[in-house]
């Protein structure tokens, strides 16, 4: 709508507040859907399912103030792509993004932890161990950078919500490493001993393999879409989702 | 569309008939759902889904004659927000809005007794009781209420539906109570001895804890959504959906 | 888009088409799903869940060239509700539209029998009777006239796809009979010895409480949408669904 | 927006990753869904499921590119319903197609083979026989023809990433044969020893029968769309996802 971005203190509480509630969806739907379903596959249907359903509402509903990124690699992402146009983040704006993203990620999962009368915040003893994972993990960042800033590029950023939920949702079945992809989300799942917990000692790969897993992302986006015409006008509803 | 609300008659007809078919679903589906799966995880998720996509198409159908509210939350929200404006609801319609939502949702409940060959009205003997409940239930509606508000707030209010189906399906899993997050459902649902039944002992600090969550939710609007100017013009798209 | 109506013969052929193809994901996903799943809540999810995306996909690809109803009595209350603009469907082509909408949907039927090698048409020994289940019948569908006609009323037939699926969705969870709420299905669905078949002795209450619902359905009609004024125009996109 | 179709090059790129994308989640949701549960019907939804998912945001964001085919049968459909307005896919651009979509397809089947701990290519034993099976995939894709091009044929071709989501869920639940309707799938799906696997000597059918469902889609197009008049002008959203 307007190019003038909100205030950053609002799009810092934005992104706070989101990505809270997102990891909340995410850590208590895992910890509900595990008291309910003795069936495997049950239990990460449902975890998945609201999981991706959380994403796009509240991307969509908070898009407009901060972008909606609630994930680390999507802000440097965006903060990439728009690098040479000053109209994007600054490299200032993405620490304190990034900072706000994992507050809030943490909040969130020590709500969930809460809500499900466990303590605040927990010491996870999963292991996610072994190349495959890793493998995973690069692949389903990478896609979801790719997808989400083609469609910036090709000014349809409205359709960004909807397909951060499609493809999250269908990477998580498609890897094996259930498609963590949001290194914010991966920090603070080290703090609940639940199903969608991860031990601090597995970490330190996932976040590598999210890292390359964008970067080729990023490597590909002009091989697909073309580089962006400077003279171009940026298309509002790109703008509007994507930086707010 | 117009700025001119339709009468009073019709949008609490449209408050009633929508309350009461959210009602029948929430509820028949919860016993459907019962007979046919022995597997809780699976009840769950029909009774969510169900209950979700009823939200999605009764807001949308009928949110442009009554605002679609079908929670008295939802409406009290709609008349603090627009007060200073003169075109929502008075503090007068808000009591007859509730009052429609809750004879709606007793309809409804009752209606669905009657479908699977129960009593109109039944006592449940489900208490429901518990800290971790409550704050889960302030959670799911404060949220609500932030993301309902904020799309209407950006003149996006034609999102909303979508928005309601998804944010209801994504905390019903991810909190311990299940988020009725309403109510005149929570009421309602008093009545029917099954899946969804809630024990009248069990009501008070449900409605309680929905009604201090809905105050934080509004509470965060303007933090994250800033202060509406007063010399803006009202999207006509958010008008047709909050407040007809 | 245009407000001349296609030839007849080709929303005739649109008609077949479509409720052959509904037909045939309802049978046959009721097949598959039994054959796939000894958990009921399960087989019925899939069936459910396959036949509304079906009903989207169908309406909405079909939609502008015959209306997209597959059911008779949705094309009752389009005439019914068109009948003083002299937009909408004359009673000789009710009739024919009726006759294409039972054809196709026993040849979807049939098509689903073939698809699981069985015999094209059989003999459903499935009794399905009982006052509760015709209440179910009744209620489907007159929410599902309400909720169409009223967004056609208020100029969005855009939605009705969407709806369509949404609500018959949350229907055949919500009741005990299982929401057919369709005449020609009904009919078709004596001839298939599987998961959704019905026996004819049970068929004529179902079609008598379906055609109760939709008057109710369609007396609802005025009380919430209000009586559609004489001298606006009428909307494109609602022509464009529901008339073709 | 453009008329100007990118450089062969990137829509290449484009339909090779986005095929191999669908080929990765296709097979891989499968690997994940049989070590999860033990319920064919919840294994059988979960690989559906994911894929529809992928299918949706995969065209919807690489549409603009290539057309977002990923599938040698929608192209050579859009090379026929184009091909006398100087507009479409030449015969050549067609077997490049063909040729990027295979090598996609075997590329993400590898990938999910590998992100599963398995070795890149493996060999399938699963035979898939039967007429029943190959009246299947020809209703399936038969059906996919005619509802895709039936969208652009009217305009809409901005609802075909849903529409084929939509479709190819509800056909794979409705079909005995579970709805490939996709040669270069089928071609690849050979090299996965696991749940989508199929063996080679059922490959050829199965590819004959998509064929024959394909041209009896576009036989039926213009019985229920009409011919395209010569002197219209092409949509703008048509061109947009299906030649790029």
């Amino acid at each position: 709508m307007t190019m003038i971005a909100p205030p950053l203190h609002r799009r810092l509480a934005a992104e706070a507040v989101g990505t809270a509630a997102l990891a909340a969806v995410v850590v208590g739907s895992g910890i509900r859907a595990t008291a309910l379903s003795p069936d495997l596959g049950v239990r990460f249907l449902a975890n998945v399912t609201a999981s991706a359903l959380a994403l796009v509402v509240l991307i969509a509903a908070l898009g407009p103030v901060s972008g909606g990124h609630f994930n680390p690699l999507v802000s440097v992402a965006a903060w990439w792509t728009e690098r040479h146009e000053g109209t994007g983040l600054t490299v200032r704006e993405l620490g304190v993004y990034a900072g706000a993203q994992l507050a809030g990620a943490i909040t969130g999962t020590g709500l969930a932890n809460l809500m499900f009368e466990r303590p605040f915040l927990q010491v996870s003893g999963q292991a996610r161990d072994g190349a495959h994972l890793w493998l995973a993990e690069a692949v389903a960042t990478g896609l979801l950078v790719l997808l989400v800033f083609g469609l910036v590029r090709t000014g349809r950023g409205r359709l960004v919500p909807a397909a951060v939920g499609l493809w999250i949702a269908a990477a998580c079945w498609a890897t094996s490493s259930g498609a963590f992809a949001n290194p914010a989300l991966t920090l603070a799942r080290m703090f609940t001993d639940s199903y969608t917990g991860i031990a601090a000692g597995s970490v330190p790969p996932f976040l590598l393999a999210q890292l390359l897993g964008a970067l080729v992302g990023l490597a590909l986006l002009p091989v697909l879409f073309g580089r962006r015409s400077r003279t171009a006008p940026v298309p509002d509803d790109a703008r509007e989702l994507v930086t707010g």
